[in-house]
């Protein structure tokens, strides 16, 4: 694509060479003349590496990199233009537009709509003829698969399941029967939606599973990481909001509710019944126990241990950074002694030594 | 169903019209007349949109939905029946026959019996013809299913696993050779058992890896959440008793004894050779490191840490509840001064200011 | 095996009798006349139990066990050959002695080369004669499949993806596009490996996707637990060292770097673009943030959280260890208190009561 082109494309304004060819995207560091980036694998580190590359900068901090840079074109912010050595595209943000030039230059490749001759569809699904269903899936009784989705290879949709428009599931994803998919979708491999919520009752005889009747709704646009579980509600159902990203290895308890837009990174826990608001941020590892609710824009940071509501947007943390272990063992040995210290305190304000 | 009939199969007392048809449940605060519970994706509030529901109370503290409640029938301790509007079924313990009931309206409708034509069966497994196996399986030679079983598809069992009768096996799930599974299981997709512990000698090559020729034995009634892991044995066996429940993303390393009734809530992780006892209950997130005993009946609560063994039942603790990230960063500061703290303590107490 | 060919192919020296029968390894434990192990799962515990047994001692603290062997060999350290009541191999390191035996007695038994019927391996595919493509896998076009390989049932190696000779993906595992993987690899279930990093910008319509156009480069001798994920990189590549260890449901996030023979514990979750330097060990259910550097030889110990770089070499923890829940909870309220407690110190050192 044309600089110029990709400009309009982007609703961006540019200087240089209109016609440079940009072919793909480039970090600007391993752009750099004299390049030495231990992450670049190439032996190459000429210019002729570096054509056709778009890159982009965000900080004055990396003014270094721009002003070093054989890049073909740089994404700048208007205050770094004069620094830029080459062609610019100039954005007021110009992460959203390197994320958007991502998409243009890396349409994606899934090959022609149809059913693969492995695929197990059941008679009683509907599948739409423009999407494609990959090898060795299964798509049950009653299922409803929509336009231009794709079904990757292994996936399994379970009866009754309903999968909106230009939805995506990579490889080896499951949704189990009854769950509701919005459109433009995109679960990573070894997703599982729709398995049972943790719900028993405690009998003289041993747990007693409590079927779970609920199902799993899920907007649009949701992003969904690799190996990230979401149980189905126990009778209503959990519900995950428009526009929300979820990480892999996340765990999404039984009528959990994530509220649009909000953002959780990898190997967070959410226990049952807690709703999320809107466009909160909730850092990787973090805990949530159930039956909370955290109020919109609510930003928690990573391995926080949430055991209480939260009503007001702000930030939140909780967590012991590492020491070193000698200093770790002393602290833990003093913080079982924070009680004792209180009492002594308390002595010597009372004047008693 | 007739409320009659529910009743004489829950062996329940009950009042009311012993002819009302019990359709399906529902939550308490959705049969409530003018429900404004944002849970609800009906449109319609009406009593027809309760028309056939059963539903439950379990305490004093939800008089208020009970009296406004539009269900069919409710499930309700004695205590509380006269405050119910119309039906109710009459429990010592209501949970447990909501639980009950939950298997009595959704029986489940997996599908004949047979293999389906894309599974891949060993001549020389055994599968009683009564069990279902489902699309892409595979069953290795010398595995043995038991009558009444459910190979999800997708599923995979290794050589030599013996699984027990009516054991389900959802969707992509694997069970790796020779491990033994008990009857009337359950496990969530995406679980795998019996893969290889963690077991490696450090060598001036590098780290030289102990093959696992343990296995997994796993007890009658066993539930296992989506995305579980547990490894097989290094020499000895990884052994799950009967009648435990284990949640979503749990990880269970090599040789590790779960005591017969433990529940484990989700994304626990517990090291290789630690044993727990018998109706433990661990909560979500929490780490239990190797070569560790925990004594029966033994709660640890969410996120808790544990480093040493618990000789004694009883309720066990960690981890530090999120603040608000300015006062946690203070916290965080003040700790690692403890120790100086500590000092100046000793300091006034010997008189020296 | 023979006790004699047995200690030429470890490279040991032996006592006893060179032509005794060596076909399994037994726990020292188990071997014990009158063993009462209760991971002793036979009924009979008589010698002939323990014929044709293998054990090792690897300290002297197991004399007792060593001395009431019946194990037909026990590879010891020189200092406890005397102990031993039967025949031994002598081995200045019998835990590694032990991990090589294990290899020797257990080659495995992973079937003939050839691609399976039910497996999908695209034309343009290139997989060598040698290796074995299991039941319902999927091979996409440009795909390298080197020497002796095994693609385990379930599993998905995506369009131009490479993988060394000997490497082992056991079951269910995916493998997305264009990923390189060394030789001697070994892969258990449901990892995923490619699946695309958690990047996206933030706008005013919500979440925009970065797409990922990294891959991930996995080195030569590397194990991958059950469940473990790990994401292609967003420009750059992930990077995975030669001998990196991982154990089950560990996240490594895009563009992270881990160093040569760097063994990771289960549940340990590592943000975006950390890198580790080699050799390190990371203990179970730690959490790494991002953009941090970790020198080589570092030691984190379990369930550490770790916010800061980390330059030198050393042990580093954190955590609170499980307390009995009423103390736990005293603990709780006291930290709250204790920007307080500073307070009320410095000002009992200023003599002001």
């Amino acid at each position: 694509v044309k600089l110029e082109q990709l400009a309009n494309a982007l609703e961006l304004q540019w200087a240089g060479d209109g016609d440079a060819d940009i072919q793909r995207l480039a970090d600007i560091h391993s752009t750099a003349k004299n390049n030495s980036d231990p992450a670049s694998h190439s032996g190459n580190h000429t210019d002729r590496h570096t054509e056709g590359t778009l890159s982009f900068v965000t900080h004055r901090r990396y003014s270094e990199a721009l002003q070093a840079s054989t890049a073909t074109a740089v994404i700048v912010p208007e205050s770094l233009v004069e620094l830029a050595p080459g062609n610019v595209l100039i954005s007021s943000d110009p992460y959203l537009s390197y994320a958007k030039a991502s998409q243009l230059l890396y349409p994606g490749d899934e090959g022609q709509p149809g059913i693969h001759p492995t695929a197990v569809v059941d008679e009683r699904a509907q599948v739409d003829s423009s999407s494609r269903i990959g090898a060795n899936t299964v798509v049950e009784a009653g299922a409803v698969v929509g336009a231009d989705c794709l079904i990757g290879a292994g996936s399994f949709v379970g009866r009754g399941t309903r999968i909106g428009a230009r939805t995506r599931l990579l490889a080896n994803v499951v949704i189990m029967a009854d769950c509701r998919v919005g459109e433009d979708c995109r679960m990573q491999p070894g997703v599982v939606i729709g398995s049972d919520g943790f719900g028993y009752a405690p009998s003289s005889d041993g747990w007693v599973r409590i079927n779970q009747i609920g199902s799993v709704v899920i907007g649009d646009g949701v992003e969904i990481g690799a190996n990230t579980t979401i149980d189905r509600g126990a009778i209503t159902d959990t519900v995950i909001g428009d526009g929300v990203i979820l990480d892999n290895q996340i765990q999404i308890a039984h009528n959990v509710r994530l509220g649009d837009r909000t953002a959780i990174a990898g190997c967070v826990g959410i226990a049952g019944s807690t709703v999320v608001g809107k466009q909160c941020r909730i850092g990787g590892k973090s805990a949530i126990v159930g039956h909370l609710d955290i109020a919109d824009n609510v930003v928690i940071t990573a391995h926080s241990f949430v055991t209480r509501s939260i009503k007001q947007a702000g930030i939140y943390s909780s967590g012991m950074p590492v020491q070193e272990n000698s200093a770790w063992k002393r602290s833990v040995a003093r913080l079982s002694r924070l009680d004792e210290l209180f009492r002594r305190v308390r002595k010597l304000e009372q004047g008693d030594r």
